[in-house]
């Protein structure tokens, strides 16, 4: 294995919402904040508590104010939310307990913008000086964005490395006519086409497209090598990561078609992972296997993750 | 990532064994022989059918002979099955369906060979030319073995790389006592202590003290980091792995407590990630998926794996 790893690692989780937003409505704001705070506890330095969407489509949402206002704060923790139009963007600045995010999207498959959002790629990319600007309005700062199904997806297949070149060339583009300096790029393995040589590949063009820059990774584990995935990323010197805590976010009842909900991969798997590796996280991993079972408990059905349920490494007596 | 990949792995099913011996009993001979041979029908060239062990002791595997006999075999495909002592072995002798492989073990834990075994790792390499004398009797090559326990236990912790090399000293002593060659040792990570790093420099330690030996990795997803440390395999050159269809072995009753069991990694999973890293396996991935969501239906749970949910990798109209 290469000696490139990183000293430390961040991580940020993303259970909470991933999580409730996929099982049935009704689990309690004392529930959820319960979670959100053992995660804090155990040391995650980001979480992202609930997102901000059409209250009709997505009930189990509705109530996003609401939790941030319950949860019991810990200092240097960042408690973020998701919005995904004008409409929830505005809906979260209103709610003060929101640690507001100034991120940009951009989709690496052109079908898959198109069905989600009415527009081709291209136009979404150049949408996003519109949100430069919102974010501007507001006093927040443009740091960090997302490239979404930057591996493939279930309408164009897998994503060529020369078409991920073109939208990321959009966004350089796009950094110099909006005047913005992006810290963190995000590859978003959305619906599981990853492998750990696509990893490497990507991680390496955007490195050479933006010089300087951190680069992050959003993964799901959609079909089992999410944490090869990871391990590629860690090897390519990826300190950077989005998590869920014990693997929140997969759909147990979704049946055997592609594109299959799929959970991203598993915070606390993440961690042991990076400590063995002689990775440092911040994470009390003790703490966070603590804030799984509780995950588990919540959701009242077994969930993904591993150490979970294996415990930590120990010596018996 | 490096580039030392195989071309070409060769994966050993454990599925049937590691399953039925851990679920409750009482699946019928029809069921398990069709999962054996929807195996056998995606291309898996050796599949490890039953144990021959105490009756009383695992009553699971008690009609062992039957189900090695209700089998339609499938020429070039090995049928393989386990024993642990002179009466399972004559067990399987007396069962012409099986095909008997002359199979050394070791153990790396002194601790774990005592509490399971009753004698020390030293006395139980020591015997085991006894196991070359009773294979040589029934004309059995032998040519294989494990290092069960290879990097860790419940009892002693991490084994060091120097524990391991004792051990190993002590099988290139056997051979040469017992005047055979082995060509194939595996690294058995028996109760989840391994991670990429220790994959790596142990793999690198067997063909340093075994010149041109084949090395393998039974490897569990104890703590969900077992596709990174078949990654890590991979990476490092190994094309030999054990691996469970549907990720069958794992106990979901088991409770949260450091042991509590883990099924190998899962199959069809490895299988999808050796072919996305263009390594071939001579599996049909599509028929192993089916024979995943086969011994599903079967066990009547939901099972480990993910690509059996989520599906090929596919195109949608």
């Amino acid at each position: 294995m290469r000696t490139t790893l990183p000293q430390r690692v961040e991580i940020h989780e993303e259970g909470p919402r991933e999580g409730f937003q996929i099982e049935r409505p009704g689990f309690s704001i004392s529930q959820r904040a319960s979670l959100v705070e053992a995660l804090a506890q155990a040391g995650m330095p980001q979480i992202q508590v609930a997102s901000f969407v059409n209250p009709t489509r997505v009930p189990q949402m509705a109530d996003a104010p609401e939790l941030f206002r319950a949860i019991r704060k810990r200092k240097g923790v960042r408690y973020t939310g998701l919005w995904l139009n004008e409409k929830g963007f505005e809906r979260a600045c209103s709610v003060a307990e929101v640690d507001l995010e100034g991120v940009l999207y951009f989709y690496a498959s052109d079908t898959f913008c198109q069905r989600n959002n009415g527009v081709s790629s291209t136009s979404y990319t150049a949408a996003q000086k519109n949100w430069v600007q919102r974010y501007a309005a507001h006093d927040i700062a443009v740091h960090k964005c997302y490239v979404m199904t930057a591996f493939g997806c279930n309408f164009e297949g897998a994503i060529s490395l020369q078409q991920l070149r073109v939208v990321l060339q959009g966004i350089v583009d796009l950094q110099a006519e909006a005047g913005i300096h992006l810290q963190e790029l995000y590859l978003a393995d959305t619906v599981g086409w990853a492998n750990p040589r696509s990893v490497t590949e990507r991680v390496d063009l955007v490195r050479e497209l933006f010089p300087g820059i951190r680069v992050g990774l959003h993964l799901h584990d959609t079909r089992g090598i999410g944490m090869a995935n990871a391990l590629a990323g860690l090897q390519a010197g990826v300190d950077l990561f989005d998590a869920s805590v014990a693997g929140l976010g997969g759909c147990p009842f979704s049946g055997h078609s592609a594109g299959g909900a799929a959970g991203n991969i598993c915070s606390e798997d993440l961690v042991f992972l990076c400590h063995e590796l002689g990775i440092e996280t911040g994470i009390d991993l003790k703490l966070l296997i603590d804030a799984a079972r509780l995950a588990e408990q919540i959701i009242g059905r077994r969930l993904e993750g591993h150490s979970m349920h294996s415990g930590l490494l120990c010596v018996q007596a």
